[in-house]
């Protein structure tokens, strides 16, 4: 009998590993210091649920526009006391304001807020991009830039829409977003939305908590995954800017490097995967099947 | 303010549609009668959860024999008042016999169980195979055969690692699995375990019930996803074979015909999306992006 199924298939250390690839959980727990960088907390967005934390690291580099509102919303307490008020299964759970379609009960925005532009791409040129080998269905190329995962077409480069990526609903004109509705991607990437919506950041810490949450069965709009009442919404108790959370709140939290030696090991540890378990290795890898390491240290 | 965030997004109607491409739910909805099947009862698997059934269809041309020992475990009842235990984050649900790995606490298989080989490829020929003609990074070829994601390498067919697929667990040896520990996948699609592992059939029903499951956090032993304690897992009511459900309590599935017209329209839908909210199509999709759609007949 057996426990230890699809035990190689983890992230995780084998007892025992064939030459010569290590495993990725041996990768990352050896990577030395170096490869490791501390997010800047003025980048980090702390959500406080119930049942845990949620830290986003924000990419202004691709939305300079959507983190400055971001930002400006954590700063005045915007989201404190709204929801997470639609999860529809293998595609997204969002949050904010339940009400803000409805312009009688929505919450106001803070009188600063500026209309936001699309920005659903940036250009590749001073971007430090590492691109992937492996070809991608869906853009020229992929790769990483600074912990987020990225497509280019030579000419500008773009966040791709991976698991635990955060964007900014928007409605149909391209510019509509504001920055308080977001979402979360919590399954199979949805790559056709790429270039389509602005994206502001990932989840670095506590995925599990969104993925986990029920999913919505109200779909008689159209829309499918929202909920059926408030009862069902998952309260946001807080969102705070990471350095705004008092420094004995914060975690210790560290990124590897998308660009360091360590990183690339683990990259061609998921494409050529070693230990006994695995008959056939795939020689190739998506990029969304790549997951950033983040750690906290203790 | 916006509600309809994302709109468009989804897999739903719009109010509104560019021509000339119709929605993926216009299609779905006015599919006719020919373009839908009934599956076969007794390839399916009713679970029974507290808080809902899940259905599966199992896939007896390419895992013969696994599809017999899934059967028989079921008929026997193995699996009544065992659990779901283990959940790990972006990868798989895992359920069967928590104690599966002591052997002085395992339950026994029914004595009728065979070794099982592994069955991890098929023959191409023979299968009534749909090609996509979207390349894919880890095969030579992808498509549908008979409502399954299917890849191929012009001589041999297999199952792929999609949303919602159902594996069974082994070991080392590639030849360990016995059909009694079986596993879902709730994330990213894992396709570098394509032709590791036996795949035995996918969900067509209550997929949420099984993917909003909380996480394990036990990683204690390298392997992770696993719950810390009997208390966390989920139990299992039952698994019955569909032709030994009551009549009355069966589900009236219908599953859309992969070699139809209206599928083959849908697909489109996906590779190229209508809807004014789009400004940008991918031209592409990826095999595990397509949703094969079901349905339940009131």
């Amino acid at each position: 009998m057996k426990r230890t199924l699809l035990a190689a298939a983890l992230c995780c250390a084998l007892p025992v590993l064939a030459t010569p690839g290590r495993s990725t959980q041996e990768i990352i727990d050896t990577a030395p210091a170096d490869a490791w960088r501390t997010p800047n907390p003025a980048n980090l967005l702390y959500m406080q649920l119930d049942k845990g934390t949620v830290v986003f690291e924000l990419a202004p580099d691709f939305a300079p526009e959507h983190v400055a509102q971001v930002k400006l919303l954590a700063q005045q307490h915007f989201w404190d006391g709204l929801s997470v008020y639609r999860v529809q299964d293998n595609y997204v759970a969002q949050f904010g304001d339940p009400n803000a379609e409805d312009k009688t009960k929505a919450k106001p925005l803070p009188p600063e807020s500026k209309a936001l532009p699309a920005e659903f791409t940036r250009p590749l040129a001073g971007l430090a991009f590492t691109a992937l080998p492996d070809k991608d269905g869906w853009a020229k190329q992929v790769g990483f830039a600074d912990g987020f995962a990225v497509a280019n077409d030579d000419k500008n480069a773009w966040l791709t829409h991976c698991y635990g990526v955060l964007g900014s609903g928007r409605d149909n004109p391209p510019d509509s977003s504001n920055g308080a509705e977001l979402y979360v991607v919590i399954g199979q990437s949805p790559r056709y939305l790429d270039r389509n919506i602005t994206l502001v950041g990932r989840v670095v810490h506590g995925m599990e908590l969104l993925s986990s949450l029920p999913r919505g069965t109200n779909n008689n709009a159209g829309y499918a995954g929202y909920y059926n009442s408030p009862a069902e919404y998952t309260p946001i108790k807080n969102i705070r800017l990471g350095s705004e959370v008092p420094e004995s709140e914060r975690l210790a939290l560290q990124i590897m490097k998308t660009d360091s030696p360590a990183f690339a090991e683990m990259v061609e540890s998921r494409r050529n995967r070693s230990g006994d378990w695995f008959v056939r290795t795939a020689g190739y890898t998506d990029v969304c099947n790549i997951s950033v390491p983040s750690r906290v240290q203790r």
